[in-house]
């Protein structure tokens, strides 16, 4: 990394020579996993990049944006309204960790038996090693699980964190409560950013959001032909930097890739042969450089043509009506989003069956792999009822739980191929 | 076990066998627990008898009940607002499970790294062993936790189960969705018994709830005294019977009980000697017949003299004001209960370390013991902040996790010795 960089992490109070250890595993592991693929769309060069560039150019951008004066804030959810920031021209960063690497240090103030995605982000903030997490005015939590709503009251020691209550039914009286959480969380960002969230403004950051939506849902809709003109891991990369890019930039390049992938479908070229075994994903996010499963199952002979998860089709639904007059409205509108997601935080959440029913039928999928991380109680207890109703549907389904060592590769493995023959024969 | 009972078990669609296999390891168990201690209460006597027929008269009781047109319904939290119960003259009986036997079978609907308490819960209900379980009309589930949460969705395939949505912070947006939700209970149990709820029903089931609760901050206070006029264990035990019996009959053995333990008091008679290193318990609820942790520092020579948990004082917390003249006021009243009871489950959750040391102090403690059930998340992240404002007072702590097995209970008794003896050096 060239010594601007380095300058940059100095003044961002990094810990350098425990980055320079996390940086450094990351090349190899990237090049193992995505380089090697055959017929990667030319498209992927863009994220390639921002890839390479998460840790260097894209925070010179944050910085220099926030010398200019905008603000920068942290999200955990994709719940959080993020059309609120951009209607100030502030910065958004999702900020989940997907690295074992910081786990140990997550571990020092968390339960050890505790989601690795939460014990992760926390040890990235405690072990200075993610630049996002230095860069932050402010991070913007939520009370999705237990897990994360009481981890914030410890992280808020290290970095001021202001905590949403996302409701835990869909009824009226949860929509007028997130209504009212959205109505506060606009004056936070106003007076954090002194800028008030004028209709115009937030029109504007809501038709921000709403073509990152659906770009990425065209995305995923050209993952639907067979053969499949990209693969599960860099859809999956593309949606993991979908929180970390500048919104505009990704949307047009995520657009761009699809006309690539759509000529490809035109000609029936893809990244597999046709009738390859197709794999949809569903359950808890897989946050940035968790890449463990998508590989597993690609370099298994199958390949993932979908992902209902919060790093998938739950980032995008819920597009926001773009047609309210005043804040009231719009605020209205942002907080519908809560009906059209369906995450296991909720209660009940039949819905989400439907959703991943849907899923199965539009990507073709032959089987569906059910992953929890460890410890993820909404997921995990909700995985009985997704599964029965997937074997009702005649669905071939296998559950996997993991976390983000390498220790039960070997096992996730064996498990993986027998599904992949079970479902071929 | 009488015939009487087998026959009325047979109706309740127990699964005889098991349950007599459950219930034959009970007597060995509190014997040994509970006989042996010295210089018991004449007033347990009552206890001991309440404990015992706990699957017998009581239920006998319960059934006559609801011959008589009485609803019955379960509950699993000190939210739960019994009072709308005792209103339509219903039955209410805390359902949470304190016991390893019904853990495996639990875990066959629910994911193994979860709550010992809910695994146990919903295991009674599959092995058809806990009467009350069968004899309910309906049950009251709340979103306290993760864990819960998501359980009331696969128990309600058993047993109709209705979900009251907990705010997860105490501001005025949550004391407005709590009041709404219970409102909608009112309705329900409405519905259900047949009968309206009336200001003046109300008003008596508010009576009712706050008498149980005066009686049992009585005991509690009686506890304060050096020597201690009756052991954690059997204070445990009462408490844990509390969500069982009737409680206007509780009401009345507990402050009968009082009466002795303040003459007690008077004469400076305990159950320890002056001096005995006293510990308070604080952290997850500890339901029948869970009696683990108390009988391990009882029999290493110290004595419990408080616990700041749901079978503890967090059960009692929150006296409902009784001069609310209209429903509408009254159910204001109840939804206040909220701010009044300090659990992991809100964010934040600051006062509960006031509370913490204001037992400390009234109760004379010399340590603090921070229980956590395995793999509940709430308790155990606060464990930490929780901690360190205890040593920040200069008191004592030692945490502790654990289940319902007997596993780990030479290694726990191990670190508690090794606790007291810190304390007395």
């Amino acid at each position: 990394m060239s010594d601007t960089y380095r300058e940059m992490w100095r003044e961002l109070d990094m810990d350098l020579e425990k980055h320079d250890v996390f940086l450094g595993t990351l090349p190899v592991a990237f090049g193992e996993v995505f380089l090697r693929q055959e017929n990667r769309p030319a498209g992927m060069a863009y994220f390639d990049n921002a890839l390479a560039e998460a840790h260097g150019g894209r925070i010179q951008e944050i910085l220099a944006g926030k010398k200019a004066g905008r603000m920068v804030a942290g999200t955990f959810c994709v719940f959080a309204p993020e059309e609120l920031i951009f209607a100030v021209d502030g910065i958004s960063i999702g900020l989940c960790g997907g690295a074992q690497f910081t786990v140990p240090t997550g571990e020092q103030v968390l339960p050890r038996n505790l989601c690795p995605l939460i014990k992760s982000a926390m040890g990235f903030k405690l072990d200075r090693i993610c630049p996002y997490f230095q860069a932050v005015d402010f991070l913007i939590g939520e009370t999705t699980c237990d897990g994360k709503k009481k981890t914030w009251e410890i992280l808020n020691e290290y970095v001021p964190t202001y905590v949403m209550e996302l409701p835990q039914k869909k009824g009226a009286a949860d929509l007028t409560l997130w209504e009212g959480e959205i109505h506060r969380l606009k004056e936070e960002i106003e007076h954090r950013s002194g800028r008030e969230i004028t209709a115009d403004r937030l029109a504007s950051g809501i038709k921000m959001a709403n073509a990152r939506r659906d770009a990425l849902a065209r995305l995923y809709r050209a993952r639907w032909a067979d053969p499949v003109p990209i693969s599960g891991k860099d859809a999956l990369l593309i949606s993991q930097l979908a929180f970390f890019d500048d919104p505009e930039r990704f949307t047009a390049q995520v657009n761009s890739l699809c006309d690539e992938l759509e000529d490809r479908i035109a000609r029936g070229e893809g990244v597999t042969r046709k009738g390859a075994p197709r794999i949809l994903v569903t359950g808890t996010p897989m946050a940035l450089p968790y890449w463990k499963l998508h590989h597993l199952v690609e370099t298994s002979g199958a390949v993932i043509v979908g992902e209902e998860t919060c790093t998938g089709t739950r980032y995008f639904a819920g597009r926001v009506a773009e047609d309210g007059r005043t804040v009231e409205d719009q605020v209205k509108d942002l907080a519908r989003r809560l009906t059209a997601i369906n995450c296991a935080c909720f209660t009940p959440n039949k819905d989400r069956v439907e959703d991943i029913l849907r899923l199965v039928r539009d990507a073709r999928a032959d089987g569906v792999i059910y992953f929890s991380l460890q410890f993820c109680q909404p997921f995990g207890v909700e995985g009985r009822l997704v599964e029965r109703a997937l074997q009702e549907a005649g669905v071939p389904v296998l559950r996997l739980e993991s976390d983000y060592s390498e220790e039960d590769v070997a096992q996730l493995k064996t498990r993986i191929e027998a599904f992949l023959e079970m479902i071929a024969s």
